[in-house]
């Protein structure tokens, strides 16, 4: 009974999702329009507050509030950051426990036009953009982080359709990191590192069609020992 | 007003920190004997709860906590991951934002002697151990990423003496890799890193003197590309 938690006064928690999806050529974000105070109006993170009876996990929690605006949940969730301070929100104390999420376009896009408040906006558009609370900031370090993603790994591939073209991939990895790779090299890298399974498919870009690949289930999972660029 | 926190019921909140320190030759947590209720006399992390007058940031936070047990405040710090879920704590969803802490055993000797609920434990007993919550997988996550750090960065020299020799450097990550390292290539590698300052003194380890050496100041900030195994 003397531990009863409403003893210690304590700060808001939320969750907040980096949500990135691949579309049009352009690293895109989903980002909802806020309905509440405090910085009503603001566009920012879709994310909220663990509900105790019905989310088991945090990750339930993050879940939850993307498949609100989504309609699904993304192929690929890995927790980013916590930042808590007591003056980026100015009800007081806050915690967020942010995360990266990444998602197919296609998949999601019919429910995304049916939520008003939500939106896929390009990283370019989003940086000029006045956000609420420190989203801004915490958008810059999950670009960091799924940058690094793209020199190790191909877990960026969860931002494309399930099949999708080495070129495609390619064009993905070269967005991130921010400059030119070279093909035959990024070719036989993943090739060698068997992470896709060839469909057997073909689809034309502009020019000769290119073979559409997929992911096998623990590509995600996988390091490269010299990055990608190297 | 219609955002008055106190209508949303939250979790509880908390920060822990696994401090490691290194000392005759044995890798060692600082664990703390609880004093309350639940697991009343268990063996945890130390933390706690933010102080929303005192703290700032969460750092702020485990600073605080750890100033209590040891005195000082640890010179590397770095948040490891956060744990939130219905069932880790009886009292309820519970979130508990876990750091990991390096500090060097000397350097804080004479404070923790003091503290009667507090002591360093090796490792391997801390294993055998029946702990407070989940302080048991908090320490494995912890252990494994430093496990990472002693592979690609000399960050396990902050649990060392503020001067080390370069065969006591070596057994700290031969201990946290969990096999030998190669003494010529270990000592070339962190050489031409240029990560040490020779302090031009000697130390005695059995056999002849070795040289003393201390971190630069942005030494643990360094990231080798290849790992030190390799």
């Amino acid at each position: 009974a003397d531990y009863d938690k409403r003893q210690y006064d304590s700060p808001l928690l939320t969750v907040d999702a980096v949500l990135f999806t691949y579309h049009e050529a352009c690293l895109k974000v989903l980002l909802v329009q806020r309905s509440n105070h405090p910085e009503l109006g603001k566009w920012g993170l879709p994310g909220g507050f663990v509900d105790l009876i019905r989310d088991i996990t945090l990750e339930d929690t993050v879940l939850r509030k993307l498949q609100e605006k989504t309609g699904i949940e993304p192929p690929y969730l890995e927790q980013l950051q916590t930042i808590g301070n007591a003056q980026r929100d100015k009800r007081g104390w806050s915690v967020t426990i942010a995360y990266t999420a990444l998602m197919a376009f296609q998949a999601c896009y019919a429910h995304v036009a049916t939520v008003a408040d939500a939106q896929w906006l390009a990283l370019d558009t989003v940086a000029e953009m006045d956000l609420a609370f420190d989203h801004q900031a915490i958008i810059s370090l999950a670009r960091e982080r799924l940058r690094q993603k793209a020199l190790y790994s191909i877990v960026p591939a969860y931002a494309l359709e399930e099949t999708f073209t080495l070129p495609e991939l390619q064009a993905l990895h070269e967005a991130l990191i921010g400059k030119g790779l070279q093909k035959k090299s990024f070719r036989r890298r993943i090739e060698q590192a068997e992470l896709l399974i060839d469909t057997g498919e073909k689809r034309s870009e502009g020019g000769r069609p290119a073979a559409l690949y997929k992911m096998k289930k623990s590509a995600g999972n996988y390091t490269f020992v010299r990055n990608l660029e190297d």
